[in-house]
């Protein structure tokens, strides 16, 4: 079953979700507006708003009430990925040009604050207190995660945890909180919000960790991006600290640096994939996911409950 | 005077935050480190702290308390200004090359974004619920005074009431949260920070009139930049709203683009200089500053008032 098909009666949601984003980032700027409009087409899977909405679904729902805090977080989301195109020197992200590449790091980085100011402003329109320092402590955690990207290229000396530690808070905190945003907006008990919130940092770890195999194993046309993206601007993933476990793929990885060719990284790639490094990684994106439906488990039977368990089975398992 | 001396008093407390802000900004990323560092050092005249100390003891005064809110507001101030100077493609600030100009626009880039997290996990430590509130909305002021500077760049359209909209989001509302902030922290009650927070806002207010009037008349050994920068990276402040209210003038100002030589600029500067701009700018600057006075009036007497009283004065009537 096709992602989109598991959550098809959230439809209309969605669709006012999308004309929420589309609307929240207009500016009479013409630059402004354009890159920002050109960041939005460009798409992206929506999970946030789907896992906020779903969320919501155990509560009280009302889409009104909700959708600011889905916008704002997948808001969040774009004005993170902006940035993070600057840092990595992207050039293509969903087969669309980056907004760096399309215009250069100075609009980046202003359309990146841009996008970001209008998420916070969003979610001024949220009453409830707590999620406001939830929100701040997503926000200390995503800009860290962002830091320790920077500090970690072409570092060969990082670790598992390191790792582990990086993607958490680059992407599992935000999943995490959409779950739990969305029910704090419905007025779902603590002790269920506390399940999803764990539920979406599981479903979260998998996800990046899958995104970072698939990285390796899909094609450009799948990734929209280069293949081996992630090595050849410098982040060493989870496949890549598998595969330093053995001492002639780490002699080899370490070699790498900021100015080698990219045929001698494409080589290495090659030699990775050949690697049990792959399946290792998947094992670990599996060991996630298995933590994830324990926490399912544990709330009330009903369609939200087996759509998020459809939906993470899916993100386990996806080949792009 | 010396601004300096009005607050002699609180010099060993400042001289803790200083420390804090250096260890705040610790990293092992050299370059990371070293472009923060570079920042803090070419100093600035931390009014902000200062307000925050000042403010904090009108009420329960604890240094270790309260310095965490006064990191946090210089932090997003600092962050703000790096991020600023990419925008405004600026050289120079403080009689230093700024972090773009020293490295370039992506490090820049990173740097603000670096500093802004680490201002957010201080803020973390700080357990008032309706602190954090307030900050939220602090930052989506000061993102919309970004955005807003960036949309009216060479706009000859934009009337008063668009200078002072966004020198409140761009200035004002930190110095007023800083007052606020600091009497919150230290448990000062609800009236006494309302009226502080529009002392702060009245002088903000003030601060950023004259540092736009100073641009323009003070020489560049003063400023640290090179004089008229404004109009230079068009910036359309109020002695040029004022000055464009005489039609010869508003012709020649509306001749200012984007490519115009600074040559001809620096002619009109001159005129600028010579119209009654720029006393009708001080004129309203002084009218902020009874504002602020009058708010002043209300708080308890005593050393803080006192000193609060010299700074918003000597704000008001510096030259440099």
């Amino acid at each position: 079953m096709k992602l989109k098909m598991m959550y098809s009666f959230l439809n209309n949601d969605l669709q006012i979700i999308e004309n929420e984003l589309e609307a929240t980032i207009q500016t009479e700027r013409a630059l402004l507006q354009e890159a920002s409009l050109h960041l939005l087409q460009a798409g992206g899977k929506r999970i946030r708003p789907v896992f906020v909405l779903l969320a919501a679904k155990l509560g009280a729902y009302d889409i009104h009430k909700v959708k600011n805090v889905a916008v704002a977080l997948e808001l969040m989301h774009m004005a993170s990925l902006v940035h993070d195109d600057v840092i990595d020197d992207a050039e293509l992200r969903r087969g669309k040009s980056t907004i760096k590449a399309k215009w250069d790091n100075r609009i980046a980085m202003y359309t990146g604050d841009y996008i970001f100011a209008r998420s916070l402003e969003m979610m001024t329109k949220v009453e409830d207190i707590e999620a406001h320092r939830i929100l701040s402590n997503t926000l200390v955690e995503l800009c860290k995660g962002e830091i320790e990207q920077i500090r970690d290229k072409y570092n060969y000396d990082q670790n598992l945890r390191t790792y582990l530690r990086r993607i958490k808070r680059k992407t599992a905190i935000l999943i995490a909180v959409s779950c739990q945003l969305g029910a704090i907006t419905s007025g779902v008990p603590a002790s269920v919000h506390q399940s999803l919130y764990w539920f979406g940092y599981y479903v979260g770890m998998s996800f990046q960790i899958t995104d970072d195999i698939l990285d390796f194993t899909s094609t450009e046309e799948q990734l929209g991006k280069p293949a081996g993206s992630d090595l050849l601007q410098g982040n060493i993933t989870l496949p890549v600290l598998y595969a330093m476990e053995s001492p002639a793929l780490n002699e080899k990885i370490r070699t790498i640096h900021e100015h080698s060719n990219s045929a001698e990284i494409k080589e290495i790639i090659e030699l990775i994939k050949r690697s049990d490094a792959i399946d290792r990684s998947f094992a670990l994106s599996d060991r996630y996911l298995e933590r994830a439906f324990k926490e399912l488990e544990k709330l009330p039977n009903g369609l939200a409950k087996r759509t998020f368990n459809n939906v993470a089975k899916y993100i386990g398992k996806r080949k792009y």
